[in-house]
């Protein structure tokens, strides 16, 4: 069994992720909001590259069942309904809705690997669940992280090093370079995961703008045990997980 | 000032590094037999992407005072004078000659960035002067790691995380999230850094393949103390550092 990490989806091609299950990640914020969309039991997510496609997506379906949530620079879109804190998805206002999301990086990454037929999506919030079902499934992983602006973030390496040190827990496998380095990195930190989060450019521009309360909950490790599945364009829980 | 590095050469595009200067890095082993050719008092190093092209430059130059070095599948190419081993490259062999290299990933690095006129040669043999030397400039810099097989690799991390660690002590700057997790990979092994170089894939093989010697003068940190510089298309010594 093989592990492979991926600083962006832009250093993927699908050569590399065929047959193998995927793994994404966007620690702040885009898989934690869904994580937590779906934990507080909305129906559905459905990621959408661009603020149009989310407008059409009600225009044509009617705003009876569906939510609006996202972001462009971090904040909240005219018009949704929902930004894209994880703190707004709560049950009161997710439960059974179907949710239409945009997100900078997290929804693209997801559009980047929408060929593979076998990916999930993970953050801290579910990091522990997401080894498990790695450890359960023993098949080849490619975890791929979102990146912020295209470039290496070190919330979702972390993220990545969290998932590597539980998995270690279940079995062996070999890695390749940048799966060792997150471990690595992430290790020292393993009491505070925050110490070495807050040295990353996303993370200070979020709590820039006064997210303080998002940080925290995103950094927050094993707080759901669900599995979000990215088929056919919909995000939906792993029932039988 | 800013600092940024990239994992691979693959993920640098002349917008992101124009205007900057660009430091290439491959410890294993190009960049490291290219320092240790120029201060063995090599008169040039002519690196080029294919075998071929070396073979052609000495027919048209014929082979009094020059050198054919370089390596495929880590292994010295059939005709050439000389592998991609540093330790070959003594002030005996080398002293007043020109050397023509083919490398996997170092001369490839190169190649990508031959449009910017401000390229220079790191690895952790003059770690120490590249960090003088940046600090000296005071310029915008781009750490372009070298990579392995066309993706992350511990090796040219760690070295750019030497680099960083050395120029802290000149000036403060902006960095970029990779920028400090190559320091971060790095810190907790400063006494002893072949205990996280080892993990990677690159020295596992050259390790297996018994190149033991080239991985511990590699891996020397501070051997020399000259800056290597690539301009249109030839890397020498800048001689007024």
């Amino acid at each position: 069994m093989e592990l492979q990490t991926f600083e962006t989806y832009l250093s993927v091609n699908e050569r590399q992720i065929k047959d193998k299950m995927v793994v994404i990640i966007d620690t702040l914020r885009a898989t934690s909001v869904i994580t937590t969309a779906l934990y507080n039991g909305a129906k559905e997510v459905i990621p959408v590259a661009e603020i149009e496609e989310a407008v059409n997506f009600v225009k044509n379906f009617g705003r009876e069942g569906y939510l609006l949530g996202g972001e462009r620079n971090t904040f909240k879109i005219d018009g949704f309904d929902l930004s894209n804190s994880p703190l707004e998805y709560t049950k009161e206002v997710v439960q059974g809705k179907t949710v239409i999301l945009t997100t900078t990086n997290g929804t693209r990454a997801l559009k980047k690997v929408s060929a593979n037929d076998d990916v999930i999506l993970g953050c801290l919030l579910n990091a522990g669940s997401i080894a498990e079902y790695i450890a359960q499934r023993n098949k080849d992983v490619a975890i791929v992280c979102s990146g912020t602006e295209g470039k290496f973030s070190i919330d979702d390496i972390v993220t990545a090093g969290v998932i590597f040190d539980k998995l270690n827990k279940y079995l062996d496998f070999d890695s390749d370079d940048l799966t060792k380095a997150s471990y690595q990195l992430y290790k020292p930190f393993s009491n505070d995961i925050t110490k070495i989060i807050e040295l990353g450019t996303h993370y200070k521009n979020l709590k820039k703008q006064g997210f303080d309360k998002d940080l925290e909950f995103c950094l927050s490790i094993d707080k759901y045990n669900i599995i979000p599945r990215y088929k056919d364009g919909v995000v939906r829980v792993i029932a039988d997980f």
